[in-house]
């Protein structure tokens, strides 16, 4: 069996986008059918297209919209490496960020003038992200020129409109109803805020973790002595926000939690952040958990807001580990569009060979548990 | 600028397979246009088709031969990952195993009835590769059923047999002339075996580095405790082997240093093996090394064939931290034939874009340094 396949980077990530179409004709389960075309379950995922790594084991699965207002749907794949499994929880900011450029090139919108615009509907998440693509003279140039952190080669510029991000998830932005609560944790009260937009984000206060605020550099090694506490916060704040019934019941993933203190005053950043993933300092900073702070300063009160001032600022410039990461907000025809800037390319187009029935897949994967 | 690649696996390895002719209309050094489709220099290899590991950043390079007896003849090019390089010093086993799959699978050569035999010849080294495919009732198979150790998936087994390997690189098997050898290092003097069959190798007596023969588990640590002595070792073999004018001069590659010592009575193995890799432990055995180790045992009095007996076996069974590797001889028309088995597949047909002239790529090297 074959099927077709656009092999696109988008940001910092690599994404093999495949139509709805073409996955249907398969009458496969995509939950067995996309491990087995990315060789899963294998550390190496050295017989399928995966990448091995979780910024290179990702999917986006699309197709022309028939709803008013809406180009396009799409969904969001993150397909397991050492297990034959998909998760369908969440969207990938970086993998969105391929969406319109392939609308743009499979004539599915056709390019305007200067810029164009597709708007796109997040299947995983309900959210929709309208996309900037700039199309000069109404057309895409044949040469990328939009260069962006962490990726080595132009790409296309993309811009990502996030539209009403907030309450997602939730219901509403701030879901305990108030901008700071103060929580209990490890014996000490701790103020914190919770937003829910682009993905929920519980917001802890560097200076309360004792962390010297002026010297960024010196926040890791601080934030590693405390991950447990940490991890004690964000669980109360999962049971606040109404995302676990109790903390021990709180998603490994869900609410993330993040660190903000002021830059110094000579600084390129509004604000210093340090995000954790998994119970980890994160390197850099999701785009979900990007739109969940810019609408946290533009809520008053949040200890976010609380540092950068002007709620009704365009940009935001928050510092990561990786570099100063801009986000971008508009009110448009009464709706808030909260945005970041990625690159994006379509690296290869594939068709992937599928070799064996699912039956089989099965065989192999009893195979594969004991080599 | 579009151009044309099969993806496959071959043994534990993803290679991109290039048409000699696609990459001649490119009218582009394949030093810069390769690390480029690859995404190097990047250490993530984001924007490319590369794997961001050595495996997995292998292309190979194939046409038809017009020597009578030869069918194919291909190329290996290991692609630097951080740097924008090529590497074209040595063959590689595991991508070979693709050449005669895709030469039936191209019509090149058509399927015999059982058994189809394919003469391939690397440019690297000049070695001819015998490949044996099976297609029973002259047939590719539609499903692929053969597996081998370290994959997880089947594919379709292919037979490696490399004709006359001794002496590619130096003209003999045994370069100094001798069976064995006592060089000095550290004060002490070694016996040891030098060979040149697939790649040169010198190989080391376990019980000369106070290793316990019977605990094969035990030798890595105790090989990392003498990894400066063993490349003193090595680079003395590289003098002696004419691979080098001075020790200091020796190659961090060649030769290959192989450690092997006597199997417990009960094992499954005929020898156990520990090669080292660019200083390394090496956690298997390279399809060259085992074609060099196979030659020494057929070699009488070589430190190895001490061990294993009967120079005339028809089989060898190797032990390496991965598991038992097993490579077979004959002797057919005159010639010696020395191989291993792999399995190999397609793993997509792909259109790789090259998005930019190589002025650009130029520039972008220049920007991937600086982020």
């Amino acid at each position: 069996m074959k099927i077709e396949s656009e092999w696109m980077r988008g940001g910092t990530s690599k994404c093999w986008v495949f139509e709805t179409e073409h996955l249907n004709e398969t009458q496969t389960s995509l939950d067995e059918l996309l491990p087995r075309l990315f060789g899963s379950p294998d550390r190496r995922q050295i017989d399928g297209v995966g990448g091995a790594t979780s910024t290179t084991s990702k999917a986006i699965i699309l197709h022309r919209s028939t709803q008013p207002g809406i180009d396009v749907e799409f969904t969001f794949a993150q397909v397991g490496i050492e297990e034959a499994t998909v998760d369908w929880g969440s969207n990938c900011g970086n993998c969105s960020a391929v969406v319109g450029l392939y609308a743009i090139e499979k004539g599915w919108v056709l390019p305007h003038a200067e810029t164009t615009r597709i708007t796109t509907r997040n299947t995983n998440t309900g959210q929709i992200i309208v996309q900037r693509v700039p199309t000069p003279g109404g057309a895409l140039p044949i040469v990328p020129e939009a260069n962006m952190p962490g990726v080595a080669f132009p790409g296309y510029k993309v811009g990502l409109g996030f539209q009403n991000p907030a309450g997602m998830t939730t219901g509403s932005l701030l879901p305990s109803g108030a901008a700071n609560d103060v929580l209990t944790a490890d014996g000490t009260n701790w103020t914190v805020s919770m937003v829910d937009a682009g993905a929920p984000v519980v917001i802890v206060r560097a200076e309360d973790l004792g962390l010297d605020v002026a010297r960024y550099d010196t926040w890791v090694g601080g934030v590693e002595l405390q991950l447990d506490t940490l991890d004690k916060i964000r669980r109360q704040a999962a049971v606040l926000m109404g995302l676990a019934a109790t903390a021990a019941e709180a998603a490994r993933a869900i609410p993330k939690l993040a660190i903000v203190g002021a830059p110094a005053a000579d600084s390129d950043a509004d604000v210093n952040v340090m995000m954790l993933s998994m119970g980890r300092p994160h390197p850099a900073l999701a785009i979900t958990g990007s739109i969940a702070l810019t609408l946290a300063t533009r809520t008053p009160n949040t200890i976010l807001s609380n540092i950068t001032g002007d709620t009704a600022r365009s940009t935001l410039r928050l510092r990561t580990p990786a570099g100063v990461i801009e986000t971008w907000s508009a009110e448009h025809d009464g709706s808030l569009v909260v945005g970041v800037d990625r690159t994006a390319r379509t690296i290869a187009s594939t068709t992937i060979y599928l070799p064996e029935a699912l039956g089989s897949v099965a065989e192999a994967s009893l195979a594969s548990a004991s080599y």
